[in-house]
């Protein structure tokens, strides 16, 4: 497919054209900007020929409406449709989204949480539906790949009034995140979704994000680009008493102090320049208000680094990008120095001479270290691309609903665990065959005791696994007073411990897991679904008052598994689900993530 | 000494009488609250007996007038001193100070940056000093022990003006989180000096620092204490975006957003109940509000650990303290839980007993967990009594001015160092004795390079040492382009990598430092100054036009040292000394810190 990308901001325009195939190739590139009467500045790269030069365009409407004719002069036509940036979804898109006039106006709405950047965003929506009446128009949003975060991540504690309003925090730079992480992610060769990475873009805007086994859990960006690291000109986290103390001392109002938060903070606040080069030359000259700037500028992001290993309870790689990121070898050194305690070194030969020609990503760790590092251009005009063209691909047939089962709390145990609860030799007597072949639930029951309270007659399925899980709700967790991840079945690392009790004695094991849904199914059906093993799928649930979507749901594929997918007891609640239901399934855009890096 | 100890708040007012020797015992305690018109409520023990009751007292001027007597009922008399709790010290107080009319004049200017704390603190000096005028009334401020924390962690990134304004970090609960450390660290058995701890203070007001070799470097309390974790009816961390948004949408002022975050906000803007015991039994009850608040909660909490430990390098301890981390076995388990590639495991057993009586500290990290976790009550009286008793003592005679030497830039090479740079077998040549008795400097050069550039003909002190060590000023450190930490001699895990480049070959090593400022003595000039291997000591340096004092200087006694103190070439510019000067010892009150953990 051939995807125009359109990126329109509030005082520039930039454009590609992609061919989004096995490997995608970009055929057409521009950018405009310096709008004034009658004239702009452009640069356009085509079959390996740049041009620059002043054009008669006076605005970016008049840029994108003159686009065709340049399109054409480079023999680039045909075009399948067009993606357009979205930097604000809100809470209504959570993923890409193929635009009509009542998405549009949803969009709309959100200016209020994205005044400076969602207006220019859609006037590009507008007028590209006037000149490409005939083609698919379709919305791929920087708060989009946050969708994922948790509560815990995208609360502030502040008044409900507030929060009922869509006082919360979203996220952006979405697309970029994503992009490096997948990158990231194939270079080290081994899924996303078995990975945890800290994806760090420092660029004019910057942010980090906690990309947990695929998925974002957490950003410094929030509610708006505002907070988390010192950018160009904006000043990341501040002391929100900052307002009242310069409201009383200096009569500031909100807008001013916005403003300055906004255009005149960060290294320009600390320096007078914004571009990190001048502010990296100075310091080298003995400039001490720019050795601040660098000092805390990495300072920042290397606290954001160890926070995000913490949220996820690990760290795999950390991945450099943006202008900054892609370009500093001292300031990757700076953020990375000191972290060797959590696994995280260097090699500093490599990360002086990083090449990043055709999208590599080459690692920069010191040999044996455990934590990669990896340094990529990012690419959101191609990721873009890329997610407008999966957008547009034919949904998946779905010719049967899928049965759904609720499982209550329950314990796989091990060999060591029977008989440390039960005794030695003992073995557990199957009582009930389950759905699922060869699968039983045992007449034996066990006891969970956690700080704050005990689960009583939990059930035992059997056969024995070589590893002890106890599957929980998230409600559980809290009976128990132990805060269990959502994981996937047999992904244990790091999992909190619990004490199970039995008749003939106690066990603490780890193994506390909230299980990830998920959709049990055989090569057959899967291939008659069109489902491949260890992807995710939206699951819609329809019930007469209302309906209710379960995202991210993984496939897993087994030789002779009863095709059924299994969601916990708060799920059940959630979608008022008694003891099954049915439901229909929808293919996860957002599954390309894990789809792109499956061996 | 008998110590008065008055913490004065606009609501209620805490007292503690100490008699603080070896073994410091509380004589006397009382609180005061709910004042009305003709009452108020009280509780006093004293002599091992508690009384509670109404006392005809309208205010807390009141209450402090009628002290005297109630300590004559219950035989508390001959007090030596009053000490004041004093909420905000802004940058004119590093340490506690003896307070006269000028320094309460200081104080007073200082309201701007805590008007909530501030004026009633400072009213119960003016009333302490009518009803005690013959006794010494001292200051100590919950921001002194953070006063040490560097300008990257101080630092907003926002305009100069602000910046000049006085808008910076500040931190609070100062003597709370020094007290624990105390304590954690005589529990550990290792000095304060040598431990990299995070102190997680979370009561009504909570907050996290990070004492790494002793010294506060970073807080999440800043210019105020909203900022940092989730608080009973504080917010903690919010995007400044918020203050804009809630005025577009809601019309609300910076007073009214200000006041929301102070008083609606945290536990009580997402629960209701600000009491985190009310919390945890509605989330056992399945109430999602609770859920989530405790979520939010510990997850704040758990990401400052991890950005702490980043910020330090390591961490060796983690001490729980305030009601919450005293009381809460679930909450120190949620926050702990994960964190276990970083060496912290807890061991559920000991979490779930704690015994805090008699100042205890149990230990409750897992049996060989590299990361211990320390439970402890907190006990800020007793400590702000101890600073009392501190800043009252004699200074210490100093008979002579010390000598200052600079020293540029240089290395201690190791063997193999030399080996590696000069070739196999070869010796250095001594070229120039220094002062301290059997060291040289060599006439070989080495050349230092770094990501950013290099330095030449770095100068090779000898003789060798087991460990190569670079010593460099914060200025060459931007040279290099490589983040250089403050560190004594010899103190080198986790310090950077660096490339020397002799003639005869090239060596990457570790142990780039920039030398912590230290003053070599022998024993008989230690003894004739008063100064004890180990502790602190601040330098005045008398220059015509302006004095500086270098704080926190580390002193060293070996055998034949001749008594001189060091300081590197950024130091020496900032106090004008060419080639070198003298100075004069005052002792560093906050040495305190070190000294009583001293084996």
């Amino acid at each position: 497919m051939k995807i125009l990308v359109i990126n329109c901001g509030s005082s520039s325009l930039k454009v590609g054209v992609f061919e989004i195939e096995e490997k995608s190739t970009e055929v057409f590139k521009a950018s405009y900007e310096k709008f004034e009467a009658g004239s702009c500045s452009y640069e356009i790269t085509s079959g390996g020929k740049t041009a620059t030069g002043e054009a008669p365009l006076n605005d970016i409407a008049a840029a994108l409406v003159a686009l065709p004719r340049s399109l054409a002069d480079r023999g680039v036509t045909k075009l399948d449709a067009v993606g357009h940036r979205i930097v604000h979804g809100g809470e209504d898109f959570r993923t890409t989204t193929v635009l009509d006039e009542s998405t549009i106006k949803v969009i709309e709405t959100l200016t209020p949480l994205a005044p400076l950047h969602n207006p220019p965003n859609l006037l590009g929506v507008r007028i590209a539906k006037e000149v490409w009446p005939n083609l698919p128009q379709v919305a791929v949003f920087d708060t989009a790949f946050h969708s994922t975060n948790p509560p815990r991540a995208t609360t502030y504690a502040v008044p409900r009034t507030w929060r009922d309003a869509g006082l919360r925090r979203f996220g952006f730079h979405g697309t970029s995140h994503k992009y490096v992480a997948i990158r990231a992610a194939e270079e080290i060769g081994v899924p996303l979704r078995d990975l945890q990475i800290v994806s760090v873009h420092l660029g004019n805007g910057a942010s980090v994000c906690a990309v947990n086994y695929g998925e974002s859990i957490d950003t410094s960006m929030g509610m708006t680009p505002l907070e988390g690291l010192v950018m160009g000109t904006r000043s990341g986290d501040v002391d929100p008493g900052l307002f009242g103390f310069l409201s009383r001392q200096h009569r500031l109002s909100i807008m001013e102090v916005e403003e300055a938060l906004y255009s005149d903070s960060g290294l320009k606040g600390l320096t007078g320049s914004s571009d990190m080069r001048d502010v990296e030359d100075r310091a080298r000259e003995g400039d001490a208000d720019a050795q601040l700037a660098i000092a805390l500028f990495a300072y920042r992001a290397r606290k954001y680094i160890g926070a995000y290993a913490a949220a996820m309870g690990g760290l795999d790689a950390v991945v450099f990008t943006g202008g900054i990121g892609e370009n500093s070898p001292s300031m990757r050194r700076r953020i990375c120095d000191g972290l060797e305690f959590m696994g995280l070194r260097l090699d500093h030969d490599r990360n002086q001479v990083v090449d990043l020609a055709n999208h590599g990503a080459p690692q920069i760790q010191a040999y044996g270290a455990r934590v990669r590092v990896i340094v990529t251009r990012t690419a959101e005009q191609l990721m873009i691309a890329r997610e407008t063209a999966a957008a547009l691909k034919p949904m998946t047939s779905v010719p049967a609903p899928i049965p759904i089962a609720v499982s209550a709390r329950h314990v796989h145990l091990s060999r060591r665990a029977v008989e440390a609860l039960f005794g030695a030799g003992y073995q557990l007597t199957p009582a009930v065959s389950l759905r699922q072949p060869g699968k039983w639930a045992a007449s034996e029951r066990v006891m969970l005791e956690g700080p704050k309270g005990r689960l009583e007659r939990v059930a035992i399925l059997g056969p024995e696994r070589p590893r002890t899980q106890i599957e929980i709700s998230r409600t559980d967790g809290f009976a128990l007073g132990i805060d269990a991840p959502v994981r996937d079945s047999g992904k244990l690392e790091g999992t909190p411990m619990v004490r199970l009790i039995g008749p003939a004695g106690i066990l603490d094991s780890d193994g506390l897991i909230v299980a990830a849904r998920h959709i049990h199914t055989n090569p057959d059906d899967a291939s008659r679904l069109g489902l491949m093993d260890g992807t995710l799928v939206d699951v819609h649930i329809e019930d007469e008052e209302r309906g209710l979507v379960f995202g991210k749901t993984l496939i897993r594929v087994s030789a002779n598994a009863v095709t059924e997918m299994h969601i916990d007891t708060d799920e059940a609640n959630a979608a008022d689900i008694r003891i099954s239901a049915e439901g229909s399934l929808v293919p996860d855009l957002s599954a390309l993530a894990v789809r792109s890096t499956e061996p």
